[in-house]
C-alpha cells in the first residue's frame, strides 16, 4: 500500500480538535471521512501530534496507507472537495513506507497570537487572544527568551504525564510585536500537554507584574503546576510548522 | 437628545444582513438590543445604508439618539461588550442634531475580494470568493474602468428599482492584484440594489472571454439586466468606507 502525507491548514474554532472522537466534529474525523469516500474503505489518518478543541494550524502534517492508485496532486484537489472549508490540504506527496509525522518529527514550531488593541477586529476575533490591558511586555519578552534550553517543565504540562519525562528542549522561545499584534513564538523537539498555553499564561502573569523575568528559573525548578501561570484560551494557537529527520534516519 | 454616530466593522457570515428582521440575527437588531440595554429605553439605529446578508464592512456608519449622559468613548466601550465579537464599534462621536448617515453621505467605498489561488487558507474562507480557475484579469481590470462615470445602472440593478432614477456616477473602479489576491475596488455616489456583486458578476464573464471589455458600453445601453453577468456571492464584499459632506451643507 502507497504511504501518503499531506499538510494541512485548519480554522479550529468550530471543531473539538485534532482526535477523532464519537459525535463530535474533529480534523481528524473530517479527514478520515473523506478519505474513506475516496478510497472506499476505512483509512486511519496519523497526525505529527494532536491539537485541542478551538487550537488552528498553518502547517499540520499527517499521513496515511491508501490502495487507491489517484495521483497525489489529484488526491489533494478530491480531498479538498470533501473537507469543509475550515479544513485545507495545501500538499500532499508520496512518502517513503516507514514515514510517520509523528515518529519522525524532530520539531514543532507553535505561535501564540495576542491582540493588544483596545478593539479587536472582527475578522480576526476567532484567532487572537484580545488583552487590551497594560502588559510590561519588555518583561515578557525577557522571560519569554528564558523558557529556550533543556528544561524539566513539569511546571508548565497540564497534568497526567508525570509518570514519563517531562525534560524538553526548546530551540527558541521569543516575543515579537508587529502593531497591535504581539506573537509568542516557540519551536522545540517536543511539547507536553498544553505547554505553550501555560508557558503563555506565565507571561501574562509576568507581564501584569506578579512575576518577574527571573522567576522563569524558580518556576521550572519547582516541577509544581501551580507555580506556573494559568492556561491561555485556545483561539490564539497556532500549529505553525513541524520539521521532519531525514528518511535515512528513520 | 443627543445625536451620535458610530463608525462599525462586522463579519457579516452569520447574519441576515444589516436591516432588523423578526426573529433574525441581523446588524442592525443587535446594535438595537445592545443600546437599548444601556439607554432602558428602545433605541433606533440608522445606517448609512443596508448591507445584505453575508456583506462585511469594514466602516459602516450608524447614528442614533441617546438620553443617556454617557460619554461617547465609554458609549463605545459599553456597546462592544454587549455585541457579538463579529461586530465591533471602532469609533462614537456626538454629531450635529441633523446628521443622518444615509442624508449626509456623498460616496462609498466597496471592495470585492477574489481569491485566485489553488487552495483558499481557511482563514480567509469567510471573506474571499474562491476562484482559481482561468481569468484574463488584464481585460477585466480594462473593463473594470469602463464602469467609471455617470451612467444608467439599470442593467446592473437587481431590480424592483425601475420607478426611481436608475443613473449614478462612479467616482473610481478599479481591479487590482496582490499575489493571490484579486481586489475590485469602487467609490460612487451611489450604489443599486446588488450592483457592486453585478458589476463583478459582469467582470467575470469578460474574465471568461464571453464579453470582451469593449462590451461594458453595450451592457450600460441596453439597460436590461440580462445583458449583465450574474451575482457573485456576498461573502468577498466588504463596504469598506462611507464619506460624507460637511455639516454646513446639510
Amino acid at each position: 500500500m502507497r504511504n501518503l502525507r499531506i499538510k494541512l491548514a485548519y480554522d479550529g474554532t468550530d471543531f473539538h480538535g485534532w482526535q477523532v472522537q464519537p459525535n463530535r466534529r474533529t480534523i481528524q474525523g473530517a479527514l478520515q471521512e473523506a478519505l474513506a469516500e475516496i478510497e472506499g474503505d476505512t483509512v486511519e489518518v496519523h497526525g505529527s501530534g494532536r491539537t485541542d478543541a478551538g487550537v488552528h494550524a498553518l502547517g499540520q502534517v499527517a499521513s496515511f496507507h491508501l490502495k487507491n492508485r489517484i495521483p497525489a496532486d489529484n488526491l489533494r484537489r478530491a480531498v479538498n472537495r470533501l473537507l469543509p472549508d475550515a479544513i485545507r490540504v495545501l500538499e500532499a506527496d508520496e512518502a517513503d513506507a516507514d514515514f510517520h509525522p509523528r515518529r519522525r518529527a524532530i520539531s514543532k514550531t507553535y505561535e501564540y497570537r495576542i491582540w493588544r488593541g483596545e478593539v479587536c477586529p472582527p475578522f480576526s476575533s476567532r484567532y487572537v487572544y484580545h488583552h487590551p490591558y497594560p502588559l510590561n511586555e519588555e518583561a515578557m519578552a525577557k522571560a519569554a527568551n528564558a523558557f529556550a534550553g533543556t528544561h524539566d517543565f513539569r511546571s508548565l504540562a497540564a497534568g497526567g504525564e508525570e509518570k514519563e519525562s517531562t525534560v524538553r528542549t526548546i530551540f527558541s522561545s521569543r516575543l515579537e510585536k508587529d502593531g497591535d499584534l504581539l506573537t509568542y513564538r516557540v519551536r522545540g523537539e517536543g511539547f507536553l500537554y498544553r505547554m505553550v498555553r501555560n508557558i503563555v499564561g506565565t507571561l501574562f502573569e509576568v507581564g501584569r507584574g506578579n512575576f518577574a523575568a527571573e522567576d522563569v528559573a524558580r518556576i521550572l525548578a519547582a516541577k509544581q503546576r501551580s507555580q506556573a501561570g494559568p492556561t491561555v484560551p485556545a483561539r490564539g494557537l497556532f500549529l505553525v510548522e513541524v520539521q521532519f529527520r531525514a528518511a535515512t534516519g528513520s
